[in-house]
């Protein structure tokens, strides 16, 4: 036994089942200790911001912890950007890094770097083992941490001599800390917030998106009227025909302001007080009416479900929510604009389908073309740092095989994380990448227009524009062992998406679109 | 005049041509700025590893900073990766970092970071402007810190609102800290190690890998028989016919410490002492025998050509250093071995090239067989952070625009900044991918072995293999506009590369390798 072993032995224990990994020489020995276990499936990614977004996917969709395995500071560097967004899911995450052997660091070696200080970032929890013996203890308390309440990133360092040095046990898995329940005196003073009189707003985050949460969210509007809003980039929102519905908070903060303008109230459920993505000048940062109440019933890390049920249950509220009904829409002619791609969905997503949206301007309207689809689960970009989209779709696929996965990806931030697409190969994962291919930052052009910052030279707008050699999806597809096709009209874009939907495995459709951005902003 | 213009022009003034760019929200009027300036080439980049590679590249061949334009602590995140590459290589790089208007901080929104916290982990200098109207002074000094001796990563973040507030003038250059002498005291105590009878090596890093430098080097070899050692992993050396010729300290610590075990005595110029790349069990990571002298002659912030010549004239050393003859080897055989590539590299690369090199396994053994091609630049990857041989290709040809750029590319690293196949196809670079595929992480599977790691498993071994399903290189490239074609003979190749030297622009040639990966561990 070496301590690579009784670390492995003691993730096992703890109910580790999955490794995404990107692994160097310092962490062989870890490789050979999974190598060695049936109880992890080791999953290849080619890039390490694959690994953390796939780490995050899953997450999301099983509720527990993925191990990632990272090679040094570079390593956990390249897997910062999709880490900050797990982060912002509140997703669980163990992160194991590789580092140097203890007495290697004074030699300067080109790997070299500063490691806690790369993870403390990102990670609510950072620890470098102290020995090999110490390397099952500091696994357990790794994923302990990662389970704790909504969800933790922890990482731990594991200088490579400990990996490879004698140990002789494993750990038992150490009990995480759970959710907090939300104290009675909230829940009344909730109560009496809602029968005030004032036009409220339940603006729901994180596990409130979720049944039955939601539920009793539906009871609570059904009997006071308060409109339901959705966080604006929810980590996994439960949605589609036979769920509650809610209005999602527009991106734009110029809309967002419009649209929450009525409110003199707001309870805050596992949300955050509706702030803008990015400051504009001229334009507030924070989107409710200065004089709206604001009410923080309930964090992340409380047990929502509970505090909801039991806010419904002291109004008395009706026990059977009003809930979506299923809607199809015909598209409007054969130009793939995106509310025809979202019509063309909508019809044919099968019930319990997980979507990933990165689809950026896409995405907005896909979003509301597709709340009368069969029921399921709606996965956002929640850190704002694109290349998630990919990832965050193959790692749901690997939580829940069963399930058929949707990616809405537009084609700037797919190229972030494009690596995936082999790893999608690899696992025969069911997914079905809806490549919009506008040939643009598209947001960034409606940023410029949003900024009002002077008059963009030519020069400046090149700086935002792919086109110039158009991607061809198709070719890079299948270069990475993807199936692929291309989508110029709503017919063939229905017959690939249908055939997709009909049929399992990995599969890419470049989708064509017909995009006005400048309606973007105004709708 | 708002801040980003007065920075653009502070910019200019010192020197800036460059700016390679992955921009967002927070970097529109950057944007808008570096659009109304004809004198600033913006280069966009679709991941931001390929932005602070290329910037590497662009600064070991040009000798003066780029700028970096970057979204945010996730952006630079992603640029860390060949930043740590960029510091061990002593390149000056300045990156410019959006982040959010000072006010909205406060409220979480989803892309907020501790950007600065990011930028301390690979920069010398980093600095946060204060106001609109200290924009330009901040400029001015983030140039004077990178130009500052041998190089240096500076970072400079940019809250929104500074970019977008009213400033009134641009700051003028300030004057980058000059290389030090080395005192006189220093090249007399060299001058007494040379005459007193042990066997020595010059170990030749940073500066000392560049005539004139190398000059001198040769006239001392010529004087007195020390070994002329280069560090195992140059940013830059001339090499190739007519130039001073010198041993590669080898990769691997067995093969490195057999190497040198016969040196009583090393002077460092511009080098560290040898130490290995990684450790492992039961293995010395310090390569030299315990008992060699070691004297720190010059480091990389020294004038080293200064130093040596005057070391030379002082120990009064012949004029002329004996230099490499061209060599011109015919491959042996047809198959597509390291080796059979190398010799025709070697015969066919014009006078000027400059190679990146990224081959890893394979870059070993064609750095051995190059020795005789005619005079080059060879660029190896400084950090060990893979994924930074095709960006610092890139940025070397727009350093370079009338040399002929090659770049060894193993398939594992070409994978992590795949996406500068792209800008190389929009900028029209004159770059050649020798895309050499052995689909595998090869390297690991020698590391494997040399970790003794107990007996590895099917399992283990699949988490080093990248041949289910194996990459098609040339569906990639074409995919991003760049054209290709695949080599599986020597006959193929030779033909494939020839047609690349006399043309120009980017093309990518796969190469398919026949490669023993226990016979590298061997020689």
């Amino acid at each position: 036994m070496n301590g690579a072993h009784t670390l492995l032995e003691t993730l096992v224990d703890a109910g580790i089942e999955v490794c995404f990994a990107n692994p160097g020489t310092s962490e062989m020995h870890l490789v050979t200790a999974i190598g060695k276990t049936d109880q992890v499936r080791p999953i290849l990614c080619l890039f390490e911001g694959v690994v953390s977004g796939a780490a995050d996917g899953y997450a999301r969709m099983s509720g527990k912890p993925a191990i990632t395995l990272l090679h040094l500071g570079p390593g956990y560097a390249n897997a910062m950007a999709n880490l900050h967004n797990a982060r912002k899911a509140h997703s669980a995450v163990v992160n194991i890094v590789g580092d140097h052997a203890v007495w290697h660091h004074q030699y300067d070696a080109p790997l070299t770097s500063d490691v806690p200080g790369h993870a403390r970032l990102q990670s609510h929890w950072v620890r470098t083992s102290e020995s090999a013996e110490d390397l099952a203890l500091a696994g357990a308390e790794a994923v302990q941490a990662a389970s704790s309440a909504s969800g933790r990133i922890a990482t731990l360092i594991v200088p490579a001599n400990h990996a490879w040095e004698p140990a002789t046990r494993s750990h038992d898995k150490l009990v995480p800390a759970p959710l907090e329940r939300v104290p009675q005196a909230r829940i009344e003073q909730a109560v009496q917030a809602l029968g005030a009189g004032r036009r409220t707003a339940l603006v729901l985050g994180a596990g409130a998106l979720r049944e039955p949460a939601l539920t009793a969210a539906g009871r609570i509007h059904a009997a006071t009227g308060a409109t339901l809003l959705c966080e604006t980039f929810p980590a996994r929102l439960e949605r589609g025909a036979g769920r509650v519905p809610l209005a999602r908070i527009p991106y734009f903060a110029e809309q967002a302001i419009e649209f929450l303008a009525e409110y003199e109230q707001m309870i805050l459920i596992g949300a955050q007080r509706p702030a803008a993505f990015f400051a504009y000048p001229g334009v507030a940062s924070l989107l409710a009416p200065k004089a709206c109440e604001m009410l923080e019933f309930a964090g992340v890390d409380d047990d929502i479900a509970a505090a909801m049920h039991a806010l419904a249950e002291a109004i008395d509220a009706p026990r059977e929510p009003a809930v979506q009904e299923r809607v199809v829409n015909e598209p409007a002619g054969e130009a793939l604009t995106p509310a025809a791609i979202g019509d063309v969905i909508s019809a044919r997503l099968p019930e319990h389908a997980i979507v990933s949206d990165e689809g950026i301007t896409c995405g907005l309207e896909l979003f509301l073309r597709t709340q009368g689809a069969a029921a399921h689960d709606w996965l956002a970009i929640t850190g704002g740092s694109i290349g998630q989209g990919l990832p965050v779709s193959f790692g749901a696929s690997i939580a829940c095989p069963t399930r058929k996965v949707v990616a809405f990806q537009a084609d700037g931030s797919a190229m972030y994380t494009v690596q995936t697409l082999w790893s999608m190969a690899r696992e025969e994962a069911d997914v079905t990448v809806v490549l919009l291919n506008n040939s643009s930052y598209a947001i960034l052009n409606v940023e410029l227009m949003r900024l009002k910052a002077a008059e963009p030279t030519p020069k400046a707008l090149s700086m935002l524009d792919l086109s110039r050699p158009v991607i061809d999806w198709c070719d890079v597809a299948h270069g990475l062992g993807v199936p692929a096709e291309r989508a110029s009209t709503v017919a063939e874009f229905d017959a690939a998406f249908g055939n997709a939907m009909a049929t399992r495995g990995p599969r890419l459709i470049e989708v064509m679109v017909e995009q006005n951005v400048g309606a973007t902003l105004r709708r």
